[in-house]
């Protein structure tokens, strides 16, 4: 395959970044300078008539000279020391989902920083509050969601946000029941629609049915019992029944009284490529980690919706109602990207064939930005036909240890990619960090929903403040009432905010950018299967959905599977900066593939190997399968010709590392 | 009182600030560009060979150009839409808890920021993790717990952390339950000791005994269980037994299957002052809202110990299991310090006599830092009258609308104020935000346990990392294992860190920041009671434990509570940025005290308001009285003479805004 020319788009991305040798140094000075001293003048222009604090004179005083040599002899300290830290600016650095930020990211931090805004609150934060939502509706319409009825907002980052979609999940689904109680109580008669879309009074639901109303009609069902009986009586009742004010222990005791039915706990799907933090969010909602059931991969790492479906119709036979189903757009070690327009035909099956329905959630966390790519500059959908014309990613040509996969390896993107991003649009919330794929500075994670009625469920009155005051009003924009979290930083919206306005979240912007880093993973993948490595073998996984390249090293002297992990961590170790003093010419990762999460996808790589069983591998239990991994997050990988090429060095660095590590697995 | 000369401290506290006129603005550009430019070389010289990605010439392309064009056009937007922001720096801002930050800080945030480490694994931030733990030891001395033995760290804010002590503590106090299920599984014998120091047989437990083990025999319980079988054994064998694994419906049940004693749920004993984010962790957790028992007030707005003992005792009555007890070291809306030191004594007498525990936390992420005025330069603790002579804060003059408090007004500190600091050295863990009186940029928040071996807990495995490998190895440093968040910017560590440098936690740094805020705000208190408002009258509210000062104002022709409340509503809306466009040459803030969290508080204040009834206020539920408050972290308010006296103006600003309000209320 050609490489695709270049853009101006490609032009544009040279002035996005700081660069690997700082080429856009003066441009960064410049900018900072200017939003500083544009917030010193701020100051000096607030009221000038109260005068100065510090004088002049002051400053000669001995223990402000003192300060002074304090903090800068401190900095030189933290400077010094902060040269140790990962160059992740480098073409050099092929490790973890982080490259450098934009420039827009990181001006827009510094500048809003230098205010430091709190978003818990409209009153602390008159401007960044605003720039939040704007760009959680930013999000929505790239998601595919309506931005007027959707709402998004930024978190610390994907743990929380993925906590808070599960909680909100939580609510949400167990309302119905809630408004069961409540409406039984204030003595109100409410009517529901199920998930094959049929209308039927509240009061004739039996437990399971309450407990499998979708989303749109459980909202619904929220607004008429708010408008049925005045709002404090509405309120005592739902504390009365709620599973927020009960608590599980209560609650679980609450139905088995109720309904004389003690369902099993509701569980919790999640495609078994699922981040390990999904396992500590369950523990901590009380859901406990043995709900958390995985769905199995097929053999592109994505969730099978086939094993979905019976895992649905199973649970559905053992009457164990479901939470929700978490499904990874970009999973954190393949970036597999699920076939999500499958998973969401799953739920459209088992509303209207089993009458079970689930919140639909896509953890996007890493993946998220790449349905930039699916908008033209005029906010229309973009085929895979076109992307694939505009990034010439055609097939790659087949290495002889590859692994063999039941879909062949093909162009880039798949319609069944494309479809996949499209039906974002068709989940309940969507989590996002800006800080992976949106190239800002950390804490940058975002959560959207839908139906930006869900955030209701979860809201909170603070004590200063008095019920709704309407959209728009400051008790609207107290975005502590809604989220999780507090205090939290303004600059980090106006960082997204202004990043986004630099890099539009379509074709021109996001889409370019990660356009262009997919072109360099497989540019990556190309080489790494092309290199000669003799003697060792080199068996690359299948091509990335995005742009994370995974492969594993052999030799024909290792005859087990524990020999191969160990080969394959000395070359981690050896390009890595785990080890303290560690200066590798090229860093890379690695991950460990374990049973039961990859019992679906491991059996060709086993094959592709020629080493080890897949009943070895089970019995090998948390030892797993090291894979090694590389991130390809450097636009400016994907640009052959014009600055340098880590590709044969990459290569090179790998085959001297493999040597070492097997000279040492050998022993002296 | 005579207000303290200036010291040396005094002299370099002018160092530590931009300013309000941005006086230190030449030394802050030079550190910020300093670092920039350090960032810069550092680039430069990570293998020069390399050669350049951005070329000069690409710099006179069209799109490059029209790029840089489009980023200072926005970046130039941003910086005139953050003028409408909040004039924290000013000595006329004495609304919410916030203020400029550090030098120190906002360098350190900057610069590390540059390199954007995660802090998430030392192989993602091999310096910045390294300087988040070495924050949690100087954070774990100020408490006064064992750095050694302690373990500390950085969050995105304080709902992160108290949620954390929370689930935490939910851990270790059913770890018992769940070590005697698997102890059983596994044949081990192992003894316990239980609250009043009697070592017993885990056996021999029922179900309350197993729920009340303090936690440092929990702890040496969970290191002697995993001595006693295989570790994998062990892993499994908790996996069937704890809460964590189960979840609560689950657990609840098995609860009542192996003891045949279905216990109510356990209560969270939170301090009725407590921020109402504690309402959104415990629904979080599962634990329910319905499970937070408010302990009531005195009226100086600190936890009753009286009726915190008397709450112990009808909950023990009642069989009800106490998971937590949490104190407030400086409450968010008065400032006011619990008597840990009683709190303390309540949970020994507690374990003595009624065998019963909890886990002790202080919720102290607005008051911790006020802990540094408690230790001089060489690690000794200082005593109430070393600080009342050096802060020369003798007892304000009665006004005569005071409220009048059982304990009268004295001299700061108290005796008991100084023995509630030195009382966090007692409990089992403790949040403290260095971004409140920290003075750092959003977000940093942090948490200290006092014994570290409680992060094992909620350990949990990522698929890349084997089982432990010991302290300081890369798995102990791997910061997301231990912790709920993943992804946190390291820069936050850098900037906290640089600030405890340059500010020593003792009465150095931090100790004499803190300390001249509260004389601030005792002269602002003065100004107040002081003023002749007629004919309006100013209600003091108790002398601020810390730094915030709350008032009510009032006037005869007001007979009602709700006609109070809207004067001072009026006056909140004139003195704040809640509405768009609002330029007020003061800012204050307000709150609410509403019934029952300040039952035990109220009745004083409205003796002294002279209008309403306890009863009254009650039944005015969410209505409740609101309180106007000023937070004075604002050192340079404790300086009289040397820049502009900001107490004269407030009052006067006061007075206009009160009569716009009564004349708004009195209607056209």
């Amino acid at each position: 395959m050609s490489e695709p020319a270049p853009t101006p788009s490609d032009d544009a991305l040279r002035a996005w970044f700081l660069g690997p040798r700082a080429e856009n140094a003066e441009l960064l000075e410049r900018l900072l300078v200017e939003a500083l001293r544009d917030h010193v003048f701020w100051r000096r222009n607030h009221h000038p008539e109260d005068g100065f604090t510090i004088h002049e004179l002051d400053k000669r005083r001995e223990a402000y000279d003192a300060a002074v040599a304090t903090l800068t002899q401190e900095l030189m300290g933290l400077l010094a020391e902060l040269k140790r830290g990962v160059p992740f600016f480098s073409g050099r650095y092929k490790g973890h989902m982080a490259f450098e930020q934009t420039i827009a990211s990181q001006v827009g931090y510094f500048a809003a920083m230098l205010y430091n805004p709190n978003n818990v609150a409209i009153e602390a934060s008159p401007v960044t509050t605003r720039l939040e939502l704007e760009v959680g509706r930013q999000l929505a319409r790239m998601i595919g969601y309506d931005p007027a009825s959707a709402w998004g907002h930024l978190t610390s980052g994907g743990t929380v946000a993925n906590f808070e979609a599960l909680w909100v999940a939580r609510n949400v689904i167990y309302f119905p029941l809630a408004a069961r109680g409540a409406a039984d109580e204030l003595g109100v008669r409410l009517e529901v629609t199920g998930p094959a879309g049929h209308r039927a009074p509240l009061a004739s639901l039996d437990l399971p049915e309450l407990l499998n109303i979708p989303a749109a009609p459980a909202l619904d069902l929220w607004d008429e019992l708010w408008q049925a009986a005045p709002r404090e009586r509405v309120h005592d009742a739902l504390l009365r029944h709620s599973l927020q004010a009960l608590g599980y222990q209560d609650y679980a005791l609450r139905l088995s009284e109720a309904f004389g039915d003690p369902l099993p706990p509701s569980v919790v799907l999640v495609a078994a490529s699922a981040h390990y933090s999904w396992e500590k969010i369950v523990r901590a909602l009380g859901i406990g980690s043995n709900q958390l059931v995985f769905v199995p991969l097929d053999d592109r790492y994505r969730l099978d919706p086939d094993a979905l479906w019976e895992r649905v119709v199973d649970l559905t036979h053992r009457r164990v109602p479901i939470l929700a189903c978490v499904s990874v757009c970009g999973t954190t070690e393949e970036s597999a990207v699920d076939r999500l327009d499958l998973v969401q035909e799953v739920r459209s099956r088992a509303e209207t064939e089993l009458g079970v329905t689930f919140h639909l959630h896509s953890d996007a966390c890493y993946g998220g930005y790449a349905a930039a790519l699916t908008w033209d500059a005029e906010g229309r959908r973009r085929s895979a036909e076109e992307l694939r014309a505009e990034f010439a990613t055609g097939a790659e040509p087949a290495g002889p240890h590859d692994v063999r996969t039941r879909e062949p390896s093909g162009a880039w993107p798949s319609e069944g990619w494309v479809r996949s991003m499209e039906a974002l649009a068709e989940t309940d919330s969507v989590t996002i960090d800006p800080h992976k794929l949106g190239y800002i500075p950390y804490p940058a994670g975002a959560i959207v929903f839908r139906d930006r009625r869900m955030r209701e469920l979860v809201a909170i009155d603070p004590p200063y403040l008095l019920p709704t005051q309407g959209l728009g009003s400051s008790e609207d924009l107290f975005l502590g009432r809604f989220v999780f979290e507090g205090s939290k930083p303004g600059a980090a919206a106006a960082s997204v905010w202004l990043s986004h306005k630099v890099l539009p979240l379509d074709e021109r912007g996001y889409g370019r950018l990660i356009g262009r880093t997919v072109v360099g993973a497989r540019r990556l993948y190309r080489a790494l299967g092309e290199a000669d490595l003799e003697p060792f073998r080199l068996v690359r996984l299948p091509e990335p959905d995005i742009n994370i390249v995974c492969f594993i090293l052999t030799h024909p002297s290792l005859g087990s599977l524990a020999e191969v992990n160990a080969l394959n961590e000395g070359v981690y170790a050896r390009m890595s900066l785990s080890e303290p003093g560690a200066q590798p010419d090229y860093i890379i990762t690695r991950t460990r593939f374990q049973t039961p999460m990859y019992d679906g996808a491991v059996g060709p790589v086993l094959e592709a190997l020629g080493t080890g069983t897949l009943e070895g591998w089970r019995s090998g239990g948390k030892a797993g399968l090291v894979v090694l991994r590389s991130t390809v997050m450097d636009p400016f990988m994907g640009f052959a010709g014009s600055g340098p090429d880590h590709t044969a060095g990459f290569v090179e660095a790998l085959r001297a590392a493999a040597c070492e590590a097997l000279a040492a697995l050998s022993g002296p």
